[in-house]
């Protein structure tokens, strides 16, 4: 079964991660997954399922999932679990039996305010659960997921980051591709179109929504951000700025390059439009430099901004960096700042093995200079797992 | 942008359906929609979303959607929303401030126990939802979405029907393709691979998870239900089985279809094989008959299985028939029995425009006669939208 070594790497993660998080029972609740899976289902199960079923880890080493009888053949194949339990009208006494027997301390649900890679029950299944174990203490035993599922999501293991690294060598071969297609009068759409040809040709999916993967900005005109590529033309003085991943094997790269299109007059970019470009790269190089084990992403999102800020730029109004992996946003601790919206995400201790995106940008008369390069954080520091663009290129 | 008409008409249809549910607001609350995107979306946004999102539909008409900065540019283009609300750190403060102008006496969300295609909001979203509205009446005025969804869904319009129709008739031409690759000596799993071929050939999705779509049965000894194609060769005397559908421009078709391998000897199929073939088409126009606007689920469920059983078989496991449409699973009302794993969808009156499977089995010597025929409930009545299967087919 395709993914089955990375699933088997993932759940001998699951006892050492339950035991640092003192929390001695794991219990994700999912039904009709094809529908709506929660995003640890893949974490943790070789199948989608129709049925309410139930995958149940404990810091013992248990892994025992109850299903409706017409899906537990998967199950039963993978060689993975230590009981498998089918139902067919029910799941309500099976469930109830085996948690009786676990008597569990805590019950560990996948849902979190601030992180979607963990918040995969939904609220109606929630109140399922809570009808399924009614007048049980186990009701009163649910905490969140999130120390879980964020180490066990976050901590790369050796084959999956391979695969990031392979879908990020894809990623820069294609921008070396996009580049010969940069010529004057082509239009953003254009180039997105190119993009979307190449991935389509290799049979891979964007990294995120494919609207709006590539995202392409030509010049100073063009809209920043979550936008659609534009009928917008290259002419010289503009700047390009690509924001390009793609999902090969079922993990993620996310990148952005930046060109200058030269006047022909010009030697080179002018110096506003170089000064902002050294200084994305040396806020990404200082963020890099301070990243390791145990930082919070607050702090890392902070340095950057003020390399920014120093310059007497304005600071960019998103997170320096997200985590890389079978999402291009793949949840948990956050290089971000202490905003709202971003919830506890910012202020989680970072882990060895956890791949990051670097981003930033500062918008210029010609254009958006925009950079983000993809690391791997080590024992110590952390590595580029991109080739990190230091020079501006000309086209 | 692709599938912009069928989002027209679905967001067409969403103030008359408020009325008739006498809610007065329906909040959809979602983010990070890459990594796990509530079924409604689809319904009402072109685009999927980074940030914290809500999108919030009023009986007097009014489409608002409050979106991340990044976000907007889609529903700005779309020209589909009376207005578009952008925040950056916090859609506290906007999302309140959009509830007290509005003062709804309900605050419809999207959560059921018991309609997936309802219960896309999460936990830690209903969690963050109440956060934000804390001190505020708001959040004692929450009401499940059901009602909005199932019809909303539930109602195919005109574009959405045709799209039904173009699925079922590429999976019947497909059927017509494997019938001739069944041959003596062919294995299950050749079959899944050559329908999986046809399927990237033409560029289309199985309808329900790759490596369960089609099942494929050859003989008694093949496990029924939700599980893979085997190394089981096809030999004289075996009854093949298939359980297929496609998914092309976003709509599904789900079927299927048996064929009867005949001994060099054997005329025709056993007499058992022949009744049980018969009792299984019977009971399907049997409930094609009752089907129609008002009548409940386990009511159409009941007179199929009493066909069976009044001719001595077993009963079968499962619903008679579910939903179709983005999904092969398409959540709301149900033709299945009252069992508790169905909570209420058995119960919920059916409506013209909705699309439903009939389809059950009957286990013999010579393996599973399962047939599965898709229709469409009309005003007094319903169509069949599948050329209904009513000969055993021989091979």
């Amino acid at each position: 079964m395709k993914g089955m070594p990375i699933l088997a790497e993932k759940l001998d993660q699951v006892v050492d991660i339950l035991k640092e998080a003192q929390i001695d029972c794991w219990l994700t609740f999912v039904r009709e997954t094809a529908e709506l899976a929660d995003p640890c289902l893949k974490l943790i199960s070789p199948s989608g399922v129709v049925w309410s079923s139930a995958f149940i880890f404990t810091a013992k080493g248990d892994r025992i999932v109850i299903a409706g009888k017409f899906d537990a053949d998967a199950f039963q194949k993978s060689g993975l679990y230590t009981e498998i339990i089918e139902y067919i009208a029910t799941p309500r006494d099976v469930l109830r039996k085996v948690l009786s027997r676990l008597n569990p301390k805590k019950i560990a649900l996948n849902y979190s305010k601030s992180n979607t890679a963990t918040d995969g029950l939904t609220y109606g299944m929630y109140l399922l659960l809570r009808d399924l174990l009614s007048d049980t203490p186990y009701v009163e035993r649910f905490v969140s997921s999130d120390p879980i599922v964020r180490s066990l999501r976050g901590r790369k293991s050796k084959s999956e980051l391979e695969l990031i690294k392979a879908a990020i060598g894809t990623t820069e071969k294609m921008f070396g591709k996009v580049e010969e297609k940069l010529k004057m009068g082509r239009t953003e759409k254009e180039i997105a179109d190119f993009l979307h040809s190449e991935l389509k040709d290799k049979g891979l999916e964007s990294a995120w929504d494919w609207d709006h993967c590539p995202i392409v900005n030509f010049g100073p005109d063009s809209p920043v951000g979550h936008a659609q590529p534009t009928l917008i033309e290259l002419k010289p003085g503009h700047l390009v700025h690509i924001d390009f991943g793609v999902k090969q094997d079922g993990y993620c790269s996310d990148l952005q390059r930046v060109w200058y299109a030269k006047g022909k007059k010009e030697k080179s970019a002018l110096g506003p439009i170089k000064k902002a470009f050294d200084t994305v790269v040396a806020a990404i190089q200082t963020a890099a430099d301070n990243l390791k084990p145990g930082v919070l992403g607050y702090q890392i999102d902070s340095i950057a901004r003020k390399v920014l800020t120093k310059a007497h730029y304005p600071e960019y109004q998103h997170a320096l960096g997200h985590q890389l992996g079978r999402s291009a946003h793949d949840g948990g601790a956050l290089l971000g700042p202490r905003w709202e919206r971003y919830g506890e995400s910012p202020t989680i201790p970072i882990e060895a093995h956890q791949v990051f995106t670097l981003e930033l940008g500062i918008q210029t008369e010609a254009g958006y200079v925009g950079l983000e390069e993809d690391v791997v954080v080590t024992r110590n520091g952390c590595e580029f797992l991109s080739k990190p663009q230091t020079k501006l290129t000309y086209i």
